[in-house]
């Protein structure tokens, strides 16, 4: 279902990854392996990953399998692959959105499609996330890019004060939760410094998306309960484990809409 | 007056000049005070100048000042200002352009407004009026992007066979003149290093201006006629005389229109 | 006078200007006014400006007028200017600080000369001066690179800590001041954002430059005294006013040695 | 033994390898893998691959192996990997080795070691072979960075123009051979396009080494005999099939030596 600027009303738990994250001649992602099973591909716009040949491949990728092409913007850092922070200014942020949904849009356009939704990328996500301003910023510019455009963003036990600035300036959220990964009772990943961060067990990841896709609660590393109220669940494409994690939630996923 | 897809269609000879071609925390060009007197905007798109902040306020000077706005895009190369040839694979420049015209394109859309015209900078536009191969993958690039959008470049003697292409792959084409270069009978630019290359006299290049607004023949430098075919001319906004020249080029113009 | 490594031991005021920050095809700075009146050039690497081409001729400059070679590595970050804070590792500081020292070496080495101190530059000197940590990263980078090379880093009303981490690590301390800010108590420069901040009477510039020199005590924004101790001050060559201001400061210090 | 100036007399046929291409978060090639079986490391210089950390690291490992440190300095071109010509002006290349050179010896030296030979990478590596002004241009600049730095090139049937200019600008010449490719008549490289280019026989790779070592004749592709004189053999660490090669290949030339 789309809603009245044509883009997508999600109705289901949808998978999405990070893709296009090679550069150059360089190879990153099982891009091709993953692409199958998942709904939304968030492709690299060229300032932390990807280059304009790795994106028109990527974009190419996403349509023959009808994935859902999202832009994956960042700060400008190819050495540190987007995942340092730079202390940019609310324009500066407005400014690098709009060229890179629009350098990926360019990509899309050349191949009949578009991008259907913006997810920013590490360092630039996390301070969004942290940054009430930040975050208002980035919805700013999604919102004058294109009204109607989705943000994807973290959920949290919380969700509210985010529900409510998207509301007031008009953009879609779609909030993700993680399947691999331990929560705190807020509601935020617990660090990877500590341990049970991750789950490798892969009967734990699947359990962990069958619980976010039926709506059901997880426990938090504290011992309660928590409800994660997610549009999309983050999964992963790096190797081959990863990617059969990918395969295996698909599955569990499917089961349960057709039960 | 525009064509189907809302393009202009030319019907006098428009003035276009290389803006936001500063880059960063560095300055170039007069933009503020010859945006006023021209008809079309070539805005770099960050691969030889300008960067997202500068872009942005580029875009919004055009609209200030109701100027059509291009695509200036060029090889990927700061420090040569996209002026040295790079080695590029017709793939490689398909890709590039989608990307920069995108690119400039979402700092539009987050304005209102959109790309008109593409028009290739430096080492770019020389290898595309050198090598057919080459016109017809920036023209083909040019129709993937958007049918119907006009591709910018130089008119010559007979521009019959890049008419003939243009054509054959659907993209307008806009050919450009000089006012204050000298031509060879073929209709090609005098080489800088060669004497009397430059017009620096401002009543001759205000003369040659008006000359190729009534569609009137040049003086080639072998003293032959010439007579170029030509929708724009390409004129200067580097320092003050240049702008002077604009200026006066521009009332002349308007001074033929208005007779 | 040199130390036994053969860099120099400061034993006046000398003064000390960025230099070399033009970019590709962009001016700035009147490099070539200014250098005539400093005794030190804080030379870009190409990180936050610079490149191979404005390196050259920047040494060159230096190498005409008997200015002293210093080494200005900066963040990556030519769009801002090395002027945001990026979340570099320890790690990542040493390495980017040898691969600028050691680049504009490679530059100073093609002309017989070398780098003879470092100066960070923007928000890594800012991150250096507000981090101890930082601090120490930097100077154990300048160890590695060459026992006995100095560092410039910003003098405040106590040294102690900074002179002592130098001593520690052996590396020469350069403490520099600024005759043309206002300074608090403590001796850190009053916010551009405050009234006052900046002194824009050449008088007051050169009184304070020539107060530095003699070693006495400056008025601090509170009213009471600071006494700064300086190895030498730091420049400007932006523009007109500043080079002139420059020209004054060199006379009137020229002045007291003399004397 | 070292020439006078400390730089090594190659007396026996060295293994050279590219090496630390990889980049930010991108991996390329088995460099600990092949480090143990070479004598000299080709190491990228930032401009084609390679950045600050992945220097550094490359060479520690070069020197836990006691392998020869050699600069690999390219045309600034991530996204081609320096493998796509860029015209660049004599100035142009000059600038780009001294800082390339530069900011691997800043690295070299904060690890109490230095660059050791030169070879240019990728399309200026060709550009110089196919070219005599730019053989010169690379030569002299090799030359003002330090005189008695050697300068790695391809040998060809006739090296004897190479070595006069080598020896009129005084840098002693590593002439290169392949021993997994073909050669013409001429003692070029047979396109990659013809078939037979490539020996993919383990065997035949290790048999062309042990003449090449000998200083025996090879068969060109036109039947004829080719005598290469080279100081150096030219590997590559790629993937495990060309690791096993250069294992193979040290062990037959260890085994020429012990005979």
């Amino acid at each position: 279902m789309n809603n009245d600027k044509g883009y997508t009303v999600v109705q289901r738990l949808l998978l999405n990854c990070d893709m296009g994250e090679s550069f150059g001649s360089w190879r990153m992602g099982l891009d091709a392996e993953v692409m199958p099973y998942i709904d939304c591909a968030n492709i690299a716009c060229g300032y932390h990953a990807g280059d304009p040949g790795i994106m028109r491949r990527t974009v190419a990728l996403a349509l023959e399998h009808g994935v859902t092409i999202g832009a994956h913007p960042a700060y400008p850092d190819l050495v540190g692959f987007g995942r340092r922070s730079l202390a940019c200014s609310a324009e500066e942020i407005r400014d690098l959105l709009h060229y890179q949904i629009g350098a990926l849009d360019g990509i899309c356009k050349a191949q009949g499609t578009r991008v259907a939704y913006v997810k920013p990328h590490g360092a630039l996500y996390n301070d969004m996330m942290a940054d009430p301003l930040i975050l208002r910023t980035v919805l700013e510019a999604v919102a004058a890019y294109d009204s109607g455009l989705p943000l994807m963003l973290m959920a949290t036990a919380d969700n509210g004060a985010a529900q409510a600035l998207g509301t007031e300036i008009g953009v879609p959220l779609w909030f993700e939760a993680f399947a691999d990964r331990a929560y705190t009772a807020s509601g935020h990943l617990v660090s990877r410094r500590l341990p049970g961060a991750v789950h490798h067990d892969p009967a734990q990841v699947v359990e962990q998306a069958v619980k976010l896709a039926r709506g059901e609660a997880l426990l938090a590393s504290d011992g309660t309960g928590l409800l994660l109220k997610a549009q999309t669940l983050c999964v992963h494409g790096d190797n081959d484990s990863s990617v059969t994690a990918v395969r295996q939630i698909r599955q569990a996923l499917d089961g349960i809409r057709s039960a």
